[in-house]
This record gives C-alpha cells, structure tokens and sequence, in this order.
C-alpha cells in the first residue's frame, strides 16, 4: 500500500510523541518535527508508510539521542499483558472452539499500537475486551483453519509489544491443535516505535515454543526489499503466512502471494479505506491470487 | 498566544482538506501538503497561528489557484443557520434571563469551525444543541452582562460562518437590552477558512443592525500588528471588545486589555491546555489586567 497524504499530519504526530519520551527540551521536539518534515519532503511518493516510516525513525533516533525511545513503554506493553496471561489462556482453554478464541485474542492484541493514534484511545488492555466482544468472522476464520490443517509450516510475522503476549497463546493453541505444523516466528530486526524485536520474544516466551528469527530490517513492517537472505529464505520456504498488524500489511498488501493472511483491527482511516472496510473493524483476510 | 509543535500535523491535515475542496488532482494535493511543510520549516516559533495560517492559506490560494476555497462551505453553513434563525430566535424570547440565553447560543455557534477537525466532529449544528445544554458559566455571564451595562461602545470580532447567525441574535438581543450600546461588528479583510468575511455579514443581515468593518487582514484571527488604520482607531475607542473564536483568542491571548471579553468552545486540546481547562468547554472569559 502505497503512503497517502492523511499519513503524513499522523507522522508529524508521532515524530512529536516520540521527541517527547526521550527528551523535555522543546528544541530537540522542534528539529524532531523539522526533521521528519524534510523527510516528507524528499521522500518517493511510491513508498509504503512503513518504508517512510524507517527513514523518519532513522531520524528521530538521531535528533534524539536515543536508539530506542520506547524502550520502556515495550516492557511496559508486555508486562501489562503478561499480567492477564493466564486469564486470557484460560478463556483460550474454556472455549468450545480454542483455535477460534485465541485466533480473535490475537487480532484484537493488535490494539496495542502505538503508532497510531493515542495512548488513550488504542493501548490499552481495554481495548482487548472491546474487540474480543466483536461479531466473529466465521467464515474467514474457517478458512485459516482450514490452511492450518493443510500447512506443514508457518511463518508467523509478528507486530508490536503486549500483542506479542496474544500472538504467544495463539501459537501454544496451535501447536496443541496442529503438532506437526512447524511454526517460525519473526521479529524486527532493529527497534522502531513499539515493534517487537528479539528480547521482546523472549521476554514473553515464544523463544521457548518456536524458532524465533528477526527480518533483518528496522521499518516498522514486512519491507522484503530491505530483509535479510536468512529471513527471506524462510518466507520463501513456508507454507502459510500470518501477517500481524497495519505495518505488516502496509508492506505486502500489494502482494497476490495466497500463502499470506492478515490479522490485524483497521486502526486508521487510511487502512480501513484501504482494506474497504470500516475503522475499528477486526480483520482476517486471505490474500487471493 | 504562541504556536505549539502540536498545531503542525493539524495545519497539513487543513491543508490536504483545503486541496481536495479546491481540486481532485493527486498532484495539487502533494504540492498543497509540500508547500505548508516548507511554510512551517521556514516559520516563525513565536508566532501565533493565525500568523502562520495566514501565510499557509495564502499558499494554499496559489496552489490551488483558487482564492476562496471555503466559499460554497460558508454559503452552506450561513443557510443552514439561518433556516434555524426563527426557532433560535424564538428560544432566546422566552428565555427568562434573554441575555444569557444569546450569549450561550452566541458562544455554542463557535463549534461551527472549518478550521479545527473535521467536519463531522465539529461543523454539524447539532452540536450547537449539545452546547446549549451544557452547565452555565453563571458568574462569567454575570460579569459580560455587567460590562454590557457600564460600556458606551462595544467592538464584536466576529469569527465563522454559521456562527454569524448566533452572533447577529446575541447583537439583536444586546441592541434590545442596551439600546444605547454602540456596537460595531468586525469580519476578515479577505476569505481565510470559513472565517466571515463582509459579504457574509450582509447575506444574514448584521450590516442592517450595526455598522461592520473588516479588519484589514488575511489571518483568521485579529493580528493587530496586520490589521487596518481603519480598524485599529475602532480598536482603540471601543469601551468594551468581544473576541470571538479560537482565532481571535489565539492572536489576542498575550493581551493584558481588560476591555476585552474571550467568548469561544475550547475545540483543540492545545488551546484547551493554554486556557487551562477541558477540551469542548465554553468559555466566556474577561481579560485579567
């Protein structure tokens, strides 16, 4: 998906946010905002919002001395979650369709967002609750059963801190469900906004239940110009892939590879235009080729 | 009152809405979006931002090459408040305290605002009711009505189409309560947003209960440092100003004038923030000198 011009009053945004958690000093928040100004201005109007995105926060971590403003609010999105866990699994465990249940935990995890929109409106756990009490898609999620069943391996392209706790008892539920499904899980290869890399992997345990291997990248999405051989071989390689969130789709959505399916809530506008769908909408979508 | 970083994403948020009134070309879009970065890399920090939005509308106008943009917008919002004219009317009647009833309509028209978000959160009239029924600033309409009373002449900034109804009722309810208050109505010296400008004034009828003038300038606010001769020596007489709107407060809030008398819907949390008090609170506040 091509970057829209609605994106760009959204960068300023989070160029401000994120100039704001690593420093009190108006002046570094004003180069913060200057600096992805010029970003703007001199980027290809061809690129994805998350190709965009890399350059702005190459940037921002210049202009703020920080290589990785949200460091904390990472430990603080997992740990939140990690703290409902076993809540969450036992609903998981409870349901009388599991796969199912945990399917719609992990879409409604990619709530936790915090590149787009506010802290107030999409981080948090409430959020979850608010989701998880969705209409269900029945069909669509039919069908990713149905290629779970068929699938030899999967490739499970995760998104941001605190969903990562979802995206963990979804995986738990499929390995009980599917044990000869061999499931690899993938992480950013640098920090960019609230994105998951490999210590956040750890740290919640998916480390113990699958292989974990990062894309090589630091755009906050699948960007497969920009990805490592080893992480392009596995992509190549698989089966079936789970695509998590807006910046994962922003990447491959211009993709007819049917191996891929979306999971992600349309958080914006621009990606609920996108998908045709309406903001705040809880999607699993096959690609179809 | 200063721009804040937080205004940048809203000015390209106006500008990609004033491109799309204006033009369907992708192309008049970017260079709309281009041109206000640039503007607000080359601006001023202490200016106001009707300082800079003067600057970015003029922009916008050669960009697009139209140099009305919001022309069909303040047409509409005029006829749909004037289609409300008589039930308005009729409700500051029987009002028992009459003035109260103007001033609160007058300040709940402020929510008819092109410039803050978008049309659907702010521009419907419904939204006036909403206002209405919010709790009263007793003593701070105590204390205008008390000015009403000692002043011999009052200067009326005015601020928005639509708006301009709710204030042509409160100045007829004024005229009628204090027959011997000269009042004088002000509009923009040229179309910025959906800022009223002199025709506006006589499309709904206030050219025929006051004298109007404009002020001289382009910036929707009254920036004394660009406004007329004219409107200045009008300025200076004036017993008692009214300033209308964010615009207004926004360009006059560094003022230590006690004549003037801040009436507006806190609409932007920025300048909920600088007025210390709620986002979507109205305000009806004297200048502390």
């Amino acid at each position: 998906m091509k970057v829209f011009l609605e994106c760009y009053p959204c960068f300023l945004r989070q160029a401000l946010d994120c100039a704001k958690i690593s420093s009190d000093d108006p002046k570094i928040h004003k180069e913060a905002v200057d600096s992805v100004m010029k970003c703007l201005l001199s980027c290809d109007a061809d690129s994805t919002p998350p190709q965009i995105a890399k350059g702005i926060y190459s940037e921002l971590k210049r202009v703020t001395g920080n290589p990785d403003p949200y460091y904390e609010i990472r430990k603080e999105d997992n740990a939140n979650m990690l703290a409902k866990y076993d809540e969450f699994k036992e609903r998981v465990a409870e349901a009388k369709d599991g796969i199912r249940a945990a399917l719609r935990l992990a879409v409604a995890g990619n709530i936790l967002d915090d590149g787009t929109g506010s802290k107030e409106e999409h981080q948090e756990i409430g959020g979850i609750e608010f989701f998880l009490n969705q209409a269900p898609a029945e069909e669509e999620i039919q069908e990713i059963k149905d290629a779970f069943k068929k699938a030899k391996s999967l490739l499970y392209l995760g998104d941001n801190s605190g969903e990562i706790v979802a995206d963990k008892i979804l995986i738990e539920k499929l390995k009980e469900e599917y044990p000869s499904l061999d499931i690899t899980f993938v992480v950013r290869g640098e920090p960019v906004i609230n994105d998951i890399i490999m210590e956040d992997a750890f740290e919640v345990g998916i480390t113990d239940l699958c292989e974990v291997i990062d894309n090589g990248d630091s755009s906050p999405g699948t960007d497969l110009s920009s990805c490592s051989e080893e992480f392009l071989e596995a992509y190549d390689r698989a089966d079936m892939i789970i695509s998590k969130g807006q910046g994962n789709y922003e990447t491959l959505s211009g993709s007819k590879d049917s191996r891929i399916f979306y999971l992600l809530v349309a958080k914006c506008p621009v990606i609920a235009r996108d998908l045709e769908t309406e903001q705040g909408t809880m999607i699993i979508r096959r690609v179809k080729n």
